[in-house]
C-alpha cells in the first residue's frame, strides 16, 4: 500500500533533503526512523530536492508499507525521534498505487522571507535573509512580474543544473510586506536548480535600486548566469506546499 | 537627555525582564551592554515586567544619557552583544523630558499563539504553546468577549500578584486561525500578574469544550483563582506593543 507523508523540516542542520553518500540528509533521517518504527526496510521519494539549509513547512513525499497505519501513532513516534532535529511529520494519508511524490505534483510553492530592518529578530533565527538597508518593494514586484509565464530561465540556473530544458513556466511570483518582514510567494510547475534564490537575489539589486525592473528582460534574454544577481541565503527559503491532480 | 529604545528578545534564556539578585534578566544584560558601549552607567526604565519564558517582539524602555547618540552606531554595538543573548535593539529615538517607558503607556498588546494540530513545528520552538486536540475556536471567541470591558479579575490574577486593585479594563480579545497556528490578540491599558496566561488557560477548557462560554462569567463573579483555567505557559506569549499618548 502507498502512504503519503506530509514533513516540516528545519534544513539548517541537513545537507538538504535527498541522500548524500557523507553527510545527513532529511530522507535519510525519515528513512532510518521509519524503518525502526516500521521494522522493515522503509524507502522513500520525495516531490523533490530541496539544497542544503532549505526548510520545509510541507514537503510531500512517498513510501510503501504492505500494512494498514495507526497515523496519530507513526506520526507519535517519529516525532519522538524527529523533535532534537527539527524534523515534525505532520499528515500520513493513504494514497492510490499510482500516487507520485514527485511525477503526481503539477505545482510547486515556496516562500522567500527577507527581513528588512537594521536589527535582527530573535525569533527568525536562520529562517530569513537579513538585508538592512530598505528594499524598493514596488520596484521588485515590477522586476518579478517579468519573470512570470514561459521563459528561457538559462541566467537564472545554477551552473550545476542538471534538468534538460532551461524553459520552464513560472506561475505567480508575489511580494507582500509585513511590518519589516517581506515574504515572497513563488509558484511553478517545476523549478530549476536554485532558480527561486537568483530570482530573490536579482531582485534584491533592483530593490535596492542597484538596477531597474526592465533589466529582468535582458537579463532572460542574454541566457547567462553571470548576467543575473547572487544567489540568495538558503536560509530564507521554504518549501510550502506541493499541489497535485485530484 | 532621554531616550526611548524599542527591543526584542526571546524570553527563554531570562529569568524575566526585571532586574533579579540571583539569576539574569533582560535589563540587566541591556544596562550592563549599554553601560559598556556608552562608558557610563545606564540604566534603564521597561514598560512592565515580563515574566520568565515570555518574549517581547517591542518592549519599550527609556534611558537617560547626557550626549547626543548615533542610533544606527548604537543599534550595530549592541546587536553584536545581544545576537546570542537573543536580545535585538530595534529603535533608539529621542524622547520628551518626560516621556516614562511605564507611566505614560495607555495600552498593552500582548499575542498568545497556540500551535493546534498533531505535529509540533520546527520553526516555531519555544514560541507556541503545542496543543494537539482540536479546539472549537468559536467557542473560545464567544469566551473572551465577555472578558472584554471593566471588571474584577481577582479570578485571573496570580494569587502573588501585588497590585492593589484587581479591577482593570480589558479593550480587546480577538482570536484568529491561520492554517494550524492560533493567535490571541490581547489589548488593554494594564494587566494583573499572570492575567494574559490564565485567561488563555480558561479559554483553553472551553477550547476543549470541557466547560461552556458562559462560565466565563461564574468564574469572573467568584472572584477566586482556583475557579479559571491553569496558567498557560510562557512560551506562547509576546509582547508586541506599546502606545503611548502623542
Amino acid at each position: 500500500m502507498r502512504y503519503k507523508l506530509t514533513i516540516a523540516y528545519d534544513g539548517s542542520a541537513f545537507h538538504g533533503w535527498q541522500r548524500q553518500k557523507d553527510s545527513i540528509s532529511v530522507q535519510q533521517f525519515l528513512e532510518e526512523t521509519l524503518s525502526t518504527i516500521l521494522k522493515t526496510e522503509i524507502k522513500i521519494e520525495g516531490s523533490g530536492r530541496t539544497d542544503t539549509g532549505v526548510h520545509a513547512k510541507a514537503q510531500i513525499a512517498h513510501m510503501d508499507f504492505d500494512e494498514g497505519i495507526d497515523s496519530y501513532s507513526l506520526i507519535r513516534s517519529l516525532n519522538y525521534f524527529g523533535k532534537n532535529k527539527g524534523v515534525s511529520l505532520l499528515k500520513v494519508e493513504k494514497a492510490l498505487d499510482d500516487f507520485h511524490a514527485r511525477y503526481s505534483a503539477i505545482e510547486r510553492t515556496y516562500h522567500y522571507f527577507i527581513l528588512n530592518r537594521e536589527g535582527f529578530c530573535p525569533f527568525l533565527k536562520g529562517q530569513v535573509w537579513h538585508l538592512r538597508d530598505h528594499l524598493n518593494l514596488d520596484a521588485m514586484q515590477a522586476g518579478a512580474n517579468l519573470l512570470i509565464g514561459r521563459h528561457d530561465f538559462t541566467s537564472f540556473r545554477d551552473t550545476n543544473c542538471q534538468a534538460k530544458s532551461p524553459v520552464k513556466n513560472l506561475n505567480e511570483f508575489k511580494l507582500t510586506k509585513t511590518n519589516d518582514l517581506i515574504q515572497a510567494t513563488i509558484k511553478a510547475p517545476s523549478f530549476l536548480h536554485h532558480q527561486v534564490r537568483i530570482m530573490i537575489g536579482t531582485l534584491v539589486n533592483i530593490g535596492q535600486e542597484k538596477s531597474q525592473p526592465e533589466s529582468i528582460n535582458d537579463i532572460l534574454a542574454q541566457k547567462n548566469r553571470i548576467k543575473a544577481g547572487i544567489t540568495a541565503p538558503s536560509s530564507g527559503l521554504f518549501l510550502v506546499n506541493v499541489s497535485y491532480k485530484l
